[in-house]
């Protein structure tokens, strides 16, 4: 294989208000606000989400909303509507897949590795290598 | 809150193709094929992949193809294209998952439990009640 992917590590879901969504996954479903940053390379304002009970290791859900209509996710929106709109696999070491894949002919949107949620090492798959799926690789910051 | 999710189970993605899919995501990324099956209630031919070294309970990817195009599936790929289609959340008991979130005011768009993966009684949670996002609840057979 190309790069092997360590761990399905988080679900990225765009959404038009950031809180009204945690509200909804808090009260329908039992979720918990683990983590929230702003990322502003990125454009959007974000929450880590987890289940109770979770074995480490367990993906999460990353809830987003754009900073700004003129941003990838804003326009994603605009475009689709919110919901789910990228998976993020973990991998050892970034840099190296980033290459890896490339050179099996999929097209890294990234040119280098950029931040990511807690601190993460990150870079996306362009949609139109992998199915339609926006494909994130993930370092994790303890992997580093 | 109104019903607890014990894990994410799977990420559902269309495919247009799925032999090519599945292709893909052996010799890219070293997902292996676990189970296939055709479910003609729902309209599709489905494969779970999971990924090597994943500890028990670790999601997995489930990929399908319409079987004609007048199922939803062929619906949801003739207007968005293929990709991300839902996600699948376990439940201990999706019957009683389905009514609290009925009660709550959520859409559950199916009357009663179907037949879903690998044995699994399964429900679909309309995407209008959940920030656009197809939300499935799994009630695995082991769970039965």
């Amino acid at each position: 294989m190309l790069t092997p992917l360590t761990r399905i590590d988080h679900m990225g879901i765009a959404c038009v208000n950031l809180e009204e969504r945690i509200s909804l996954y808090e009260s329908a479903f039992g979720f918990t606000v683990v983590s929230r940053e702003v990322n502003e390379e990125q454009g959007i304002r974000e929450a880590v989400l987890e289940l109770a009970g979770g074995s480490p290791g367990s993906p999460y859900l990353q809830l987003f909303e754009p900073l700004r209509p003129d941003t990838a996710v804003g326009r994603f929106i605009a475009r689709r509507g919110e919901g789910l709109h990228h998976i993020g696999y973990g991998v050892t070491d970034v840099a190296a897949a980033m290459a890896a894949l490339s050179t099996g002919g999929l097209q890294v949107i990234d040119k280098r590795p950029r931040h990511g949620s807690m601190g993460a090492s990150i870079a996306f798959v362009h949609p139109s290598s992998v199915g339609g799926v926006l494909t994130e690789l993930v370092q994790a910051a303890n992997e580093a």
